[in-house]
């Protein structure tokens, strides 16, 4: 078992070789048994139409923070599957997703994830997503399941 | 019934109004009659920790596509449920999102979406979703449903 | 506001002029204040290949424990949304879902349950879910949002 | 490759051996190549209040329609997500299911499904579903992933 403090240290050190996650702003603020909590703060570039964040930073969150708390428990993973439920409109100073690992099998990670709206001393649930994921395994198994793609293996088990 | 060049005219414009879109790079190709074609060039900063394109960028990619087929029949939307399929690790050149309505009802709005990698000449399905949209009809029905924001009522009709 | 009591019994009364939940089995044994539990005790004709619970089961007492969960907040509603994990076989004496309202708003309603199977003293989780429901309101709003069925609007808003 | 006409038969042999389908009356139209198709006739103990098709049978029908088309092409597999939506009220005098796979891959299998409502000459469009499904493979990999179950390891596999 890795301690949890150096944990989040190992998975903040892999969010920052994501270049979306660098630019987006992603902070790990906590990541460990099954768990993992991402803080993102609020900038104008991350908005939609009317200012509030865009869906596909609500989405990106939930992967996110969904695949980190599954890599505490079952090492790199592939997300296969993403579901987001939109509650209220994402307004807010800053934004946290607390995901947990609800079911970590030897083929498929279910994770859950809540994302909130932090508006001055409040915290707002804002939207709820589900993300199901692949651990890479070792060895012949390390490439993605249907990787026709132009990157070399070793890449793709990386994702 | 507005002609189809200005729809996707207005489309793009929209579009443009959204600080995250202009950042992402998303162009308007096509947007008429419950269908919508969204193309965004490959550049590194969309990238995960491989280098294939993001899974906020995949699903805010489908969103997107889904929002303006939606638009074209039923004007202002405002995304409920957004549910993606990740097939194949997302690597290409650039990505297109192609959307069509599968029904448009007064309350919800059924939206399904391809997105396709292109590498040279060919393209790669990558990845599917289905998005739930609810429209934004005029006077009291203009707030989000949930809409207990900082921002006003008519920004949130516009998101 | 109804008491808890008659409104588990209401619930009850109603899941009993459904010919489905009638043939299944369906017990319900709590609804009130955005949440419901429904028990099935295991039969052999609820199964599938393997004698586990039956996919349509899993999804059916799911979508019933959400829908009377809502019910307790929103009166009659639709469901439009289902989604379920299915994290290890069924295998049980008896099951039961739980439910609850995650946000109530005015067009659409979210909710999550969990199914547990029971063997002997022990819950295991086997399952997870979320519904969307939408509020049947009274008026011409009451029905369905794309009722073009052959029964009458009276019945279609009693679904 | 087995040739299509066996292949149905098989398949419908499959479904014989599943209660709950035998009761159901789940009739195999066809199925090959990735493709399968299913028939429900309506009768009144599929229905919920309102004399619509019961969402654990919409639900039901989808899971099955892409389980067997997926078996098509990638043997026995265990269905680890469903999603449905509900489009429209499910009444008629028969239900087809049409699925397809949409890839299928070593890990996970995803198809998707339509589902029909059958009123006289005409089909009506009432749902259409998301299926994952993982390929159970022999030797060590034949139990399912999670299977912490009374029944055995040979029983599981031919969920």
């Amino acid at each position: 078992m890795v301690e949890a403090h150096s944990m989040r240290d190992g998975v903040a050190a892999l969010s920052a070789t994501a270049a979306f996650n660098a630019w987006a702003g992603f902070e790990v603020v906590d990541a460990a048994d099954g768990r993992a909590e991402l803080k993102l703060p609020w900038r104008a570039d991350l908005g939609q139409y009317a200012g509030f964040l865009h869906a596909a930073m609500i989405g990106g969150m939930i992967d996110t923070a969904c695949g980190f708390a599954a890599f505490t428990l079952s090492g790199r993973v592939l997300a296969s599957h993403i579901s987001v439920n939109c509650l209220a409109p994402a307004a807010g100073d800053a934004f946290v997703a607390r995901a947990r690992v609800v079911k970590a099998g030897r083929r498929q990670v279910f994770a859950h994830a809540e994302l909130f709206a932090l508006r001055g001393d409040e915290e707002h649930l804002v939207a709820t997503g589900d993300v199901i994921l692949v651990p890479l395994a070792s060895g012949a198994d390390a490439a993605p399941a249907n990787g026709d793609t132009a990157r070399s293996r070793a890449d793709a088990s990386a994702r």
